[in-house]
Parts: structure tokens; sequence; C-alpha cells
């Protein structure tokens, strides 16, 4: 190939993230502008083009192979339709043909947890793996995986619903209907629920001094040691280790990587996870089971975006 | 390939069911014989031998093309060895050579799960399929997949040990070290040991009735609308929903086979199983899965075999 570069589109609910990256992952320019979602589609891909004009500015337009473009699914990834996000005002919107009609550049759309998975195969801690799980926990819980050597996408482009996978049977009623949904017990969402709880009731606890409470303030009061919010995270990350743990089991790969808010919510995080895993994971998976931490934080959807335009360009 | 058969040995810790196949499925002669296995290795791969022997007997040896042999685990499929099997006396023996040395044929190994997960794809229910999840529910659980098309086996050879998934947090051991692991919730030696619970409480039950107690007697009085043995199936299949449901989340296949004695313990099985699903599952993916029960049952261990031995030769 004698491209050099690829435009990577990372489009989210609140931010676009466009870079120009070379195939070694460097970041060689980037732009981030507000979605501004409530504008509605029209102006969202106005906004996306004005970003993706910006890293074309200074650059040898012979050089660019490709525009990668992650975002929030429901997608159809085969015919290039952002489908009907939760927070995007998008209805079937061909965002391929447009970008590729605009640029005269092959388009690759795929939702944001693949484009992540792809970004840690690529760029980051999962180099080398044959065998790759990615799960991001932060307000949902979601992830991809690579097998083989390969993006593993499923029949219908969902594989890897982790968050929805049950971890309590008779647990609470997660969004998507189902109860005790690993989303519903670990997610960063799941945790500042717990905490509410807990401020709303008769409790003693730290927690009670804030006025907004996420996720962040459990964690800050554990690490000071308040037992109300050290028994929200012990419950949330039993049951994340239990699906980190299922995973494995299940897919016997060579490393899981873990990212998102609440994996950085503290070194407890994954110290946790790997205790638990090590006590529920078949011996002969887990021993040879690397959990890592991504190194990506922040950079991992527009890398990824990346590296969906460089593995299709191959 | 201008071979037409191949030799299947399904090998199991109480029998050994060889059979001449040819490529499309159909049995062309077969043996079963008791394994032996009180009588240790060299006895058991002499009464291997002989069936092999049985089968090849009157056919033109040019048109056998190999050796296809499904052995419990833990094996070490790369080089051929059976490693050490629960209930078999092997020690790394290493039969693929064994028998590609005799037969002067090429031999492949793979473990029962898997063989039985080839043969539902390419000659039961699974026929057609890209992704599909074989899943086997008898005194363990057990599974394989196919994924894009393929055997997908994972990084040590141990990809969907889905018994050992764990269903619920807290529950009881299970002979892994792990605790409420799929398989001490919902196989048949599960829901024996609740039957045996039961039948050693004061419970007012008619399993009671009987000398030897096992899932079959369960499933009996269970028809016959006994409370107790209602209550044990429900919690076995309701974990059985589960674990299905989670399998699907995670994989996204187009079709999960059931199949093992729990499943064929009556049509409420399947029933039970496929209510769950459905409001467990998220409905993009469920919508698509067909959940079906394997119609190779008894022969799907020897046609794996011969799944295994014509897979590897085309």
């Amino acid at each position: 190939m004698d491209k050099d570069y690829v435009v990577a589109v990372d489009l989210g609910g609140t931010k676009i993230y466009t870079a120009l990256v070379d195939l070694k992952g460097n970041i060689i320019k980037e732009k981030i502008v507000s979605t501004e979602a409530n504008k509605g589609d029209i102006a969202i891909v106005s906004n996306i083009k004005k970003t993706i004009d910006y890293v074309l500015e200074d650059i040898d337009r012979e050089k660019v192979g490709a525009i990668g473009i992650g975002s929030p699914g429901p997608l159809d990834v085969k015919r290039g339709l952002i489908v009907a996000p939760p927070n995007l005002p998008f209805n079937n919107y061909n965002i391929v043909e447009e970008l590729t009609t605009t640029y005269n550049l092959p388009t690759f759309l795929d939702n944001d947890a693949n484009a992540a998975t792809l970004a840690e195969y690529m760029f980051g801690v999962g180099k080398g793996t044959e065998n790759m799980v990615y799960i991001t926990v932060s307000t949902g819980i979601g992830g991809g995986a690579i097998l083989n050597g390969k993006i593993y996408r499923g029949s219908t482009s969902n594989a890897l619903e982790v968050g929805h996978t049950t971890v309590f049977k008779d647990g609470p009623r997660c969004g998507c209907g189902n109860k005790g949904c690993s989303e519903r017990m670990s997610s960063g969402t799941a945790i500042m629920k717990r905490a509410l709880e807990a401020v709303n009731s008769n409790v003693n606890t730290n927690l009670k001094n804030y006025e907004n409470i996420t996720a962040k303030e459990v964690f800050v009061e554990a690490a000071e040691g308040d037992y109300v919010a050290n028994d929200i995270l012990d419950e949330a990350l039993s049951y994340l280790g239990l699906v980190v743990s299922n995973v494995m089991n299940t897919l016997d790969p060579d490393m899981i990587v873990l990212g998102g808010g609440v994996i950085n919510g503290g070194e407890v995080v994954i110290e946790r996870v790997k205790e638990i895993v090590k006590h529920r994971s078949l011996s002969i998976i887990a021993e040879n089971c690397k959990i890592e931490k991504s190194n990506l934080e922040g950079k991992s959807g527009v890398l990824g975006a990346a590296a969906l335009a460089i593995s299709e360009l191959r």
C-alpha cells in the first residue's frame, strides 16, 4: 500500500474526536469539537466534516488511504448506516456514503466497542495476541473480541454484549429488560444508583456530603475508608470479576483488556478482578490468560477508528 | 479427494463406538465395545484397534482417507496426546502416533465436545449455519462453537467451558473449585443432588419411592405432578436458560444446539429454555438465533469423530 495515513473519526454523544493517524497508530493532527447532538443529524455531519477538513488541511491527499468511523450502535455496518443510537439524532443515516462521496475516500464504519477492541489489538496492550477480548466498564458495559486474529462480529454484528449477560438471576431490572445484567450490577451507573440509595437512607456514610454523586465519589470515599462506599464497590467488583471470568471460560483468550472509567477508578479494581478470576476461572485457562488495563485511555475510540480503516485497507 | 470413507472412533469412559462413515455422514459399518477402562491403557488401545479392524474388514483400504477420534479431555491436540481424563487411565498417551503407525492413515484427535459440535454443524441441525454453539447437558455441561464457519478452540484449546461459567455468585461449590457454576446448578448430577437432599429430608415427595435416584426419576415424577420434583427442575432449568442466554449474548450465533440426557428429559426442557432466553437475551440477537435440539443423539460422538477426520482432509 502506498498510503501513509488514514482519517479517524470517533463519534460520541457529546464530542467528535477526529485525527489524521499514520499506519503505526501515531496521531499526526487532531481536532475535538462538540457533537451538538441537539441540533440534529445535518449539524452533526457538518461538524464531522469540519474536523475532517481540518486534519486534512496541510496533507498530501494522495497519501491518505481511507476514513474510519466509530459510532455508538445500533448500526447497519454492511450498508453503512447509523440506525438509531439512544444519544444521537440519526435515523438510518448513511454516513459511509456521505463521507465516501465528499472525500472520495473509502469509508469504514463500526460500533465504538469493536473499534476500541481493534485499537487495543493493533496499537495497545493486546498487540501480538491471537485471541483477545476488550471489555469497557463506564456508564455501561460493552465489549469486543479478536478471535483467531480477526474481529469477531457475530451473526447480527452484536457479539460480545457482555454487559447484558446475567450475573444475578433475580437481580434488579436492567434497561434492556433483563434482570441482573452485569451492566446493571457493575457499571458506573450501577455504582451511582447504589450510592443514591445509601444517601437517601439512614445509613452512616460520607457519601452524604456530596451534592451530585457518581461512581467517582464512591471511589474517593472508599479509599478514605468509608464502610458504605467500600460495601458498594465490593458488590460491583464481585460481579465484574464474575463476568470477566465467564468471558474467559467461554472464549479462552490470551488476554482480556479492561478499559473505561470504572476500571480507572483505582488500582483496587483490576487487582480485585484478577483475584476473583483466579478463583473462578478454570486454572488451565486462567494461567494462560493475562488481564491488562487499557493503555490507550481517551484515545481508544479515535485509534479504533484508525485501526478499522487500516485493517480494511490491508 | 479420491477417498470415500473415514474411520470414526468415539472413545468414552464406558464404551468405544467405532464406525466406517462416508463423507456425507452415513454410517456404513459400526462396532460398539466396552472400554474396559479398569484394565489399563494398553487394553483400551487394543479394544480400539479391534473395533477399527472390524469396520475396515471388507472395505477397499484405498478408499479410506483418515481416522478421527473424539476423546474426553484434557488433551494435547497438537501433539496428539490424551493427557489425563478423569475416567480413563491414560497419562500423556500418544494415540495419534499409535493409530497413524498401525493403520498408515492420518489420524486426528479432538475432545468430545468439539467433535460433537462439528457433527451438529456438518451433519445435524446446525448444517448451513455460520456461527453455531453446541451445548451438551448430561452428567456435566460442556460445549463447542463454530465461529465464521470454523471450529473455535481458544488459546489453550479449552474454549466454550460454559459448564464452568458462574450462574449463581454465592452458589454451592463445584468440582472445579468455583462456586455456582452452571454445571453445579443444571447438570444431571446437579438435579440428582437436589433430589437426594429432598429424599433425605422431611419434605413430602414421591421421589422417596425410588431406590436409586437420578435426574430421570425427577423428570418422571415432575411429569406426574410431584411438587418437589417440579421445584427441582424449575431451579435447574432457570439456570440453564440463563447460561444459554449468556452464551447467546456473548457470541451472537445463528443457532444454539442443545444435546445430552437432560435436554432429552422432556419437551419441557427446550420450551423452558426458549422462554427464558426470550426474556433474558437482547431481542436483536434472540430474534435471529434459533435454539434447536440435537437430532444426532447417541451418534453425535461417532459422527463428530468422522466430521473431524473429514474436515481435516478437506
